[in-house]
């Protein structure tokens, strides 16, 4: 029997599937389950997108180039240059999902060993990444009393060693909802340009902020063109998650042809997608006026729900559509779990992504649990009074 | 200025698209270019998958299930048994092509530094994806003369070291076309056994068989169920290179299950290709039929015309769509450049891929290069006829 890697042994099983047996038994049993755990949107997808697959007329499903097609990048650079964010057509390869492209950048420019930084609590599949690419995360804790603001710079100094070559941030964040402000984008500007570092910068919900917030690019910060790789993809932002279709961008050339290597070994990203994504280019205004209007709602609705619940805490998150919430409880884990398995209120309960899991270091967010408020209004409101109701009797509450 | 890591450096360029810029400008003068250089056929993609994304109702392009649609996976499944080949839905793992496949086989059974054992010429983009799994790849040479057959088996034991973790082969092969015997496979399954090793099959060419061959896949080895993993695609078999789906398949329960740990760190395969691919399920026989009938007239062609060419060689496959053809030059990567560059008949020439790029010895393959017959039976003709006259004049031509 032959044994597997040390890699398989390492790689993590995802944190947001952990409960999904439990939650199965809940419905099996008749219960309703409120999905907050998992970031897959209601929304629609835009049509011009879901017409583009209808009325494509190939009769070959060819490859593209392994850099994507070139109208659709010429197409992507035209959205970035509109949005005020300096990406050419040239600074782009096409990948599958966001996904491929990190997985890209880590293998391009850190060796096996080395170290990437990463503020916790971080999209949990980055270990995943990290994994595959042989690196360690370092992680750098940030709290949930600041609402997950970047650490103090001191704190991520502190980390860097001879082997660390990245910092990795997703701006506006997942799991927190947490949006980086200039300010704190130049102090990491810093940094990286005195230890001559990578900036990775997982920009997948630049469509999704609040209250007039405006999301500041890394692409856009000045002297660092050389240093930045960001990520992007079309998941979030046209509700099209199944279509995988990302985007490495860098201005640095010599990471783009090394990164062009790696998607010719995989020939290409998908085509069809890629005519779908294309054609979300020409989604209207309108549509994300409605969708970001529907979030704040929903934020809302979830943010004051949760707060005035006693002896919880969440802070209010700028974008994204996630929370991280501080639970009364012993262990979010266990609560999350007992929330499926032992409760329910009116035929109903909730599922949470217990954020031990967006935590790199042992013990950290115990307590905390991440929440997408990716569902109706209405659901929403109900899975509030779930919540309430489950803290009123869960075994394990702490005050 | 960041430092590129060591597998940036390693990364092979590909050698499919090496020669393409001398391609373009060959057109730019005018040129008629044949491309036999790249296995994009120019078949139609089966009505059924085409129909199947035009009708598709969805108004949310959702992420699947990590491993796939279980509806497509139980498809597969039957698709595999009615071929007379033991898979069954819990050994298959659908990922984003056979290129993802083939990455998380080697990450989850070999460490880096591990070495794979792999009969030269091989498909290129193995080089890539051992690359990205920091192994390294021993070639075992198979020679022309013998049509590409499988090495001598104490030529590959030979190769065996306690860094080797695994033999990889494509059975019908890429480039030669060889289709291995059942004998040949059981000369496999012993030093694998013996070894404790795995193969990697490749068979995504399983249904480009000729002249009555059946392929005999390494899932129905019996003994081997534990070491064995198969990749498989759709791209070949339906004419769908673009929609990105392929297959991780093993018995090994360990394995699937390390390797599903992969598949949920990029969350899932596409999912509009996922639809296509499962419609393509029900494409009928009379399409494969003619595909068949259409590839063993354009071999024939392709075959008979060259060995026609004084001084040229080429073994007759009974697989896939490529062969392997010598050729009485000097080096045939320079004779594939001045092709392009230097000759045309009645306006017209070839486009080959050096055989170099598809052995990993140094030197091997130096007057070989691989031909995709792909395009239809007249340009094949014409084609044959650029490489008639094109010999009578290269003049690096040694005999």
């Amino acid at each position: 029997m032959p044994k597997l890697s040390q890699k398989a042994i390492d790689m993590p099983a995802s944190p947001i599937r952990k409960l999904v047996p439990y939650a199965e038994t809940a419905k099996a049993k008749g219960k309703i389950v409120y999905h907050l755990n998992i970031g897959q949107p209601d929304i629609e997808t835009p049509e011009v997108a879901l017409n583009a697959i209808k009325n494509m007329d190939r009769k070959v499903i060819e490859y593209s180039h392994s850099a994507g097609f070139e109208s659709y990048r010429n197409g992507l650079s035209a959205y970035y240059l509109k949005t005020g964010i300096n990406v050419n057509p040239e600074d782009i390869l096409i990948t599958t999902g966001g996904s491929e492209a990190l997985i890209f950048g880590f293998m391009v420019t850190c060796d096996p060993g080395d170290e990437v930084i990463i503020p916790e609590p971080f999209y949990a599949n980055y270990n995943g990444f990290a994994v595959m690419a042989g690196l360690n995360v370092v992680p750098v804790t940030s709290t949930i009393e600041t609402g997950f603001a970047l650490p103090p710079v001191e704190e991520i100094e502190k980390k860097i060693t001879s082997k660390t070559k990245a910092i990795v941030i997703c701006n506006p964040g997942n799991p927190t909802g947490y949006l980086y402000s200039k300010e704190e984008l130049e102090q990491l500007r810093a940094i990286v340009l005195k230890h001559d570092l990578i900036l990775f910068a997982d920009e997948v919900y630049r469509e999704f902020c609040y209250d007039g917030a405006i999301p500041f690019s890394v692409m856009n910060l000045e002297g660092l063109e050389q240093n930045v790789i960001m990520i992007d993809s079309v998941s979030k932002r046209y509700s099209m998650c199944g279509a995988r279709i990302g985007a490495l961008i860098t201005k640095n050339k010599e990471i783009m042809a090394a990164a062009l290597k790696f998607g010719q070994a995989r020939l290409s990203p998908p085509t069809i997608d890629q005519i779908a994504s294309e054609a979300a280019l020409n989604t209207p205004q309108s549509y994300f006026d409605n969708v970001v209007a529907e979030y704040v709602q929903r934020r809302n609705i979830m943010i004051e729900g949760l707060n005035k619940i006693p002896g919880v805490f969440c802070p209010k998150p700028s974008g994204a559509f996630y929370c991280v919430a501080k639970f009364p409880v012993d262990d979010a884990e266990k609560f999350c779990q007992w929330l499926l398995e032992d409760f329910e209120f009116e035929g109903q309960t909730v599922m949470m992504a217990p954020a031990n899991g967006f935590y790199s270091t042992k013990g950290a967010g115990q307590q905390e649990a991440r929440i997408a408020y990716v569902l109706n209004q209405d659901s929403l409101r109900k899975a509030v009074i779930c919540l309430e109701e489950a803290l009123k009797v869960y075994p394990g509450r702490t005050i």
